[in-house]
């Protein structure tokens, strides 16, 4: 088979969506912008930018990216009932190319236990749903939540009817992370021979990875008729998870030869995308994650070594650079200007206004005075956490913490609290915990931590410190990161992120019914 | 399929193997023979110890492990050199029951790039190193490493060779992650149909995951005739890693409608597994890695928690509590006395000698008297540290640190050198930067640091820190924890620690020649 007689797979990506759903992995406007940006630039053929009903928050990140994309057609996700589905076609109106996306359960479990509808009355709500949003937009997606779980015969039945009502493409997903590959592909081939306008639609896989058949489940469902994969960068959502672009894309590649499809993934943005989702998810990626992990093209043994000088194909079906993996870079230094930032900072994807401009080169300077290497790394994690800032009203000013092992612990620490400075002291049992007693005397506030963690973002031991830290308050949980050489200060920093994070989304929060009723 | 009427599978455990071997992941040989028992404890049929040959501590390793096993049964790995073979059998020689686990490449391209020999030598070889090995021991593993890359017609020959000379497990590996599961499938079913002694052997799948497939291939193996699966705990592994055990097994059992295979697996010790291996190897396991991910079981989209409030099965095809996820438990607290503190070791799979209770304990109401509350992982922490330390030559004793926005951060450390105590006093960026560089005045070396990691054990602000460090010296890498509740002790901890893995390794260092060679 030649190249060009190749079928394409459209690549859907998820991660703002489904991957956002993970618990923890809230991200803010800003943060959603920046990987919808990377997403059109890679190449992604759908971006599902939110559920803009779930609140104003979601409505107004699917609005602004759609405005935004170049080139991915942008989807907003509705439940079967009317008012989901014109919220979903608001947000998506000044897209270049829009799509709704649709879903209602189809299995007797979910029929039964959490819908407590019959069959008939679900088939009358994919009619009824599916021509409301086909009146709005021409591009149509339905989904038969848990799909895997449903029978052949009612499942054929459903997607007749979506296709009948208008839908383009018909997502048969695997909602609970349950079917095996054969399972899957058999499906597929089942309901595609089944439906009689099954030709009118284009099929989409969606994998959870419970049981961590993910990957090669999508890649069954493609041999089984699906021309559409859903996915999300480094496999972020629910439980498990989806699965992981990153992994998709590489095995399409890799093996083009037994997988004879095309699509349209640059893969030398792997490395960046995954590297941004886990910065603004907080969610770190295992050092084996494949394609994506830090030893992902590592090799320790000697045996290894040996086959990978000799001849790298012995142990490496994929070079490190088709992904994107760079060698670190000495980059910049204290004696870099102003112009040689601002190249850097375009090189390595960012495009800041003339006022974040100035306050990055403002931090970049402070940094290289207290940093003998300044390298990419240290650049985005620098610009990452600026943004994040940025929109925050209480900042931490300054902090001096005494701490070792004669304790108690002291930390003194001023804020900025809407412009008004307030220093507090405080005692805790060990410094992180002084710093944080310090920040509850200055904003009282009754979230718990439910995570706390530092990563060093470059090498040596005047690394900057990321610090990751995940907040819950009744229910709501916001994550902060703060990065600086001082691990305290970006402790403190994230610590106040967060808090900053509750409040906002506390002030924006419109109530979602939960039952799904049309 | 009754029950009684399924085929057994035998899971074949390598994370003290393949998984130690990936970079930075080794492990002290207190923390293999940890793991070792949990592996023998759960019902692991057979346990890849070490590699006998590559160094004293493997050796070592092995044979302790071999000597300490109640009922799995313990292979070595050896290379097709009779020097690898004759040190496998003897590192195997005390256990209840033995395995020698051999090896050599069958592929094209490591033929002509890594051997230098022709396929008519490497056959010869196996011959020759099988004989030699089934000499020693009855239960003989063959593998035919880079098996998915080798033709069917010379892959068929190797295999005869080895079951000749009298291998009785065939190993097909997919070395290099590269294998789709329809053509791992049929690798088996052709190599098991064309061999004429194939049914005197048990045949094997070993799968990596760099393109995120491992999982599915291996059950694709059995599918086509195997009944062996190689595996790891969290899928630990050189490069993307290997199959997961956990994903495996509970594949299996989850599925075993379609599945029809049993396996020996206690599924209720998969999240202690998984804690102790990523404990001990420094690698985190990602919050939405299947089975043992942190969100492996959690829930947020306001549909999913409504369709579980209602019935859980809607979404989740597993409890928790079948593999072992506990709800964390206020269980000690300061008036807990030593009694009470040795059962709960016991509880948690610790039995500790005299003295290590003795300072295990003194420890505990050490923690007590700063923590409020002391869970069980607190405890996990505190042991694990303590089992680290003891062995070490060089301690961390006081610390005093002085850090903060103001800067220049100062240390003051006092460590044990052999016995002698030393105070130095130094500043850097940041207060672990000052700590870091207050040890290298006390024990000056020229280690680099490449990772440097905090995670909170326990929930809220006064949780206890666990830090990991790793330090690469001259190609060696040693990875030291330290958990306290004050960050910065943690982190000199670690940072000792991993100083003292390194001087231990160096001492013991032995050259193993890198060429395969008979």
């Amino acid at each position: 088979m030649t190249a060009s007689a190749k079928d394409q797979v459209v690549i859907f990506d998820t991660t703002l969506r489904d991957g956002e759903q993970s618990p923890g992995a809230s991200m803010t406007l800003e943060e959603k912008l920046q990987v919808a940006e990377l997403l059109d630039t890679m190449g992604v053929n759908i971006i599902e930018a939110g559920f803009p009903i779930a609140s104003q928050g979601d409505f107004e990140a699917v609005s602004e990216i759609a405005k935004r994309s170049q080139n991915s057609i942008i989807a907003g996700l509705a439940r079967a009932i009317p008012a989901d589905i014109d919220r979903a076609g608001e947000a998506i109106k000044l897209a270049n190319q829009g799509r709704i996306h649709t879903f209602v359960s189809t299995s007797p479990i979910h029929l039964q236990f959490q819908m407590n509808k019959t069959e008939e009355q679900v088939l009358e709500i994919i009619t009824k749903t599916v021509t409301q949003a086909r009146n709005l937009i021409d591009d149509i997606e339905w989904s038969a939540m848990d799909a895997t779980r449903t029978s052949i015969e009612y499942l054929s039945r459903c997607v007749e009817a979506a296709i009948n009502a208008g839908a383009t493409t018909i997502n048969l997903p695997d909602t609970v992370g349950y079917a095996t590959p054969a399972e899957y592909q058999s499906m597929f081939e089942q309901i595609i021979a089944n439906v009689p306008n099954s030709d009118k639609a284009v099929f989409s896989v969606h994998c959870h990875n419970d049981l961590g058949l993910a990957a090669a489940n999508s890649l069954a469902g493609v041999a089984g008729g699906a021309r559409q994969i859903e996915c999300t960068i480094n496999g972020l959502g629910e439980r498990a998870g989806n699965a992981a672009l990153e992994e998709i894309v590489m095995a399409l590649r890799t093996r083009s030869d037994v997988l004879p499809y095309e699509c349209s993934i640059d893969p030398a943005y792997l490395t960046r995308a995954s590297k941004l989702v886990s910065a603004v998810s907080s969610f770190p990626v295992q050092y084996n994650k494949a394609i994506v992990g830090k030893n992902a093209f590592a090799h320790e043994s000697g045996i290894h070594q040996d086959g990978m000088l000799k001849h790298a194909e012995t142990y490496e079906i994929m070079r490190p650079e088709d992904v994107g993996v760079r060698a670190t870079s000495l980059v910049m230094g204290k004696h870099s200007g102003r112009h040689a930032f601002k190249d850097k900072l375009s090189e390595l994807g960012y495009e800041l206004g003339d006022n974040a401009l100035q306050e990055a080169f403002r931090r970049f300077k402070d940094l290289a005075d207290r940093k003998k290497n300044v390298y990419d790394e240290d650049i985005e994690a620098l610009v990452e956490d600026q943004i994040t800032i940025e929109s925050e009203s209480v900042k931490v000013i300054a902090l001096t913490v005494i701490a070792g092992t004669g304790g108690p612990q002291k930390a003194i620490l001023t804020m900025d609290v809407n412009g008004k400075h307030e220093t507090r002291e405080a005692t805790g049992d060990g410094p992180v915990d002084a710093t944080f007693n310090a920040i509850k005397a200055i904003w009282p506030h009754d979230a718990t931590m439910s995570l706390y963690q530092v990563h060093a973002v470059t090498e040596g031991t005047d690394a900057q410190a990321e610090v990751s830290v995940r907040l819950e308050d009744n229910g709501k949980i916001a994550t902060g990161k703060g990065a600086d050489t001082d691990t305290l200060v970006a402790s403190a920093r994230a610590y106040v992120s967060a808090l900053n994070k509750l409040a906002i989304r506390r002030q924006r929060q419109v109530n979602v019914e939960d039952a799904i009723s049309v």
